[in-house]
């Protein structure tokens, strides 16, 4: 819906898609919705599995850049925290009431680095991650300068190829430099095996992790014998959050995808070889969309394309839908084919996402319905926060 | 750089990548960078050319989604308006100045018609298409109750498959009951070939061309037939608009892509074999993203991820650097193959996004560059208007 507002006479709207009450089916599209009886399902059972592993939850914040989302995480299910991946979204969860937020990645412009040691002042625990011993001075002057303190994890790379360290020796130098900077607190270590989430087969995975244990155990020992302990050991993913949560090495979890579920995600397969979205996690995130020509008996023309999703990984599918399937995505149209002729113009359909992080990105509005009525509007609070 | 504002006590923040005056490596990043000049130039060009061959230029604004881009295409390129896809976006536009409005889509949803037909209200001419004779009676109806008047295109797909209807007849009968609806003015044909756009042989894209052209001729013909004339005969994009320009069946062009150029359409050859990045459009629109991590040697991670650029049709390249080359995206991370070390952190690269349609619906910002240094900022005003 629009809200007309006048502004100095100039007539303003905001985009709203949905008000509460409203009936699922009123919902303006293309726009996301939460099944908030799945999302909360899904957070709980996370939190339980964390709990009885002993293990903490730091719920990845970047996958939904929403301080509700986060707050539910925290509230229902027992996370320690929240990380993120920038400065600018650290600064929306810890402004959002998040006390505990970790930027699981490098910080090296000044400006950020100003921005990085100003959270703490905004009562949050501030940590972020470090790949070079270079940076260590960085956070230190800035820290010194907002006189606060900024904790570090030194970051391997134990298999996704991104940022990261991948020797015991490299952790060790990084951490000592940590260790030794006014106003920096050495605080452990950061592993995500960000490559192999995706691999279907649940042994690849296994063997994936395996390797990333190892050296993540190589480094804890190493830091060890120079005595500095790790307060967080940090990684894991929906993909593989039962191999770091049982290795004894690993004592923080990092899982963002399983709150939402997408396509790409559901087909992996747990270790009995079935799809993670059948059973494991339920599909608490869909775009809702809309057919908005139907000229073609057997193809049907929805409004959600390329700008409100990503596909990078994939289309996405229809919601328990087998006589429909939406097999093309342009600029701002789907295309779906209707062998049957089964929809009709302003028919609305669920569908699941590719790739729920980017998806999310595009919008800046989540629907919270319960049995088909509009529950709540949340704002992607991060939405764009890119810096 | 993050701006602080205090309401009621809470530290708000916002991200504002860039000061006029900046230098383009003081940039706040990923952000969007457009050379103004080359920009200025693509826009004059095209401009020219419309103007010589004696059509109209309505340009397509669900490219950059910004009224100041607009702007720029009116006053400096001659655009007689703009086109653009959602019903939110023409909202934007026509409260920006912008008086001649095309939705070049169809119009379904009930709140979205009733959006519309207030439109004209906004100063806007406001036109949209159809393909749908049941269509015409919604709109009117919407027209009627506000005392306002929409003029309607009938859509043909004309290659594209998307909306749009396959036969002259079906044209005529849907303009008829345009024609005999209150408050609505039968206007003419839309006729977008989109697939073939980024076919790479230009004797390719002609050949699908000739065949919209015939089919657009025979519903012209059709339409004269009994008595309605065409006021707008539309389509035409940055890899077709000399053909359907010159085909003396087409009156006005929706061109979007030219202005800013990327990775996808620059590959495409004209009519000597030539890319059309390299002669007949500059490259005006970048994705500036800097080194954040080289923990490795030969390899540097930067700043921008799935979440700063849609690669739906592919990587980004890094512009005018043959020595680095960025080969992976991940949500949040580049990877980019250093094999000599010429990077270091903190370096700014600038990106030619893979597809810029998608990319600019991400951002806030455009900061406009001349000479290395911020000449001003636009907003990408109808960022995330889906409905």
């Amino acid at each position: 819906m629009n809200v007309h507002v006048t502004n100095n006479g100039l007539e303003v709207g905001y985009d709203i898609p949905a008000a509460v009450g409203m009936k699922e089916s009123e919902i303006q599209t293309p726009c996301l919705v939460l099944d908030l009886d799945a999302l909360e399902r899904n957070v709980k059972k996370m939190g339980d599995w964390a709990k009885e592993h002993g293990v903490r939850h730091r719920v990845h914040g970047k996958m939904h850049k929403s301080v509700d989302v986060a707050r539910l995480q925290v509230d229902l299910g027992g996370a320690c925290g929240v990380c993120c991946q920038k400065v600018s979204e650290a600064e929306v969860f810890a402004r959002g009431g998040i006390n505990d937020v970790l930027v699981s990645n490098q910080v090296r412009d000044p400006a950020k680095i100003d921005r990085l040691a100003r959270i703490p002042k905004l009562g949050a625990r501030t940590i972020c991650c470090v790949d070079d011993a270079a940076n260590a001075a960085e956070l230190s002057a800035a820290a010194v300068r907002h006189g606060t303190e900024i904790e570090c994890l030194v970051e391997i790379d134990c298999g996704a190829g991104r940022c990261g360290v991948t020797t015991a020796a490299a952790v060790v130098e990084i951490a000592q430099a940590i260790d030794a900077a006014d106003r920096l607190k050495f605080a452990g270590i950061q592993a995500y095996q960000g490559a192999m989430q995706h691999m279907d087969n649940y042994e690849d995975r296994k063997a994936k992790i395996d390797i990333a244990v190892a050296m993540v155990k190589e480094a804890v020992d190493a830091l060890k014998d120079v005595g500095l302990e790790c307060d967080i050991v940090g990684g894991g993913g929906t993909g593989s959050y039962y191999f770091e949560g049982t290795s004894g090495v690993y004592n923080e979890l990092q899982c963002g995808s399983y709150a939402f579920m997408d396509a790409d995600y559901g087909r992996i397969l747990d270790k009995d070889g079935k799809r993670i979205d059948q059973g494991e996690w339920e599909n608490s995130l869909f775009l809702l969309t809309s057919v908005m020509s139907h000229a073609k008996a057997d193809k049907a023309i929805c409004d959600a394309g390329l700008k409100a999703q990503s596909v990078d990984s994939g289309l996405p599918f229809i919601f328990r839908r087998d006589d429909v399937k939406y097999v093309k995505c342009s600029d701002e149209h789907g295309v779906i084919e209707d062998p049957d002729g089964a929809l009709e113009v302003n028919d609305k359909l669920r569908l699941v996402p590719g790739h729920c992080d980017p998806t999310c990105n595009v919008h800046d509005w989540y629907v919270g319905v319960r049995n088909g009525v509009v529950e709540t509007l949340w704002p992607v609070s991060a939405r764009g926060k890119a810096y």
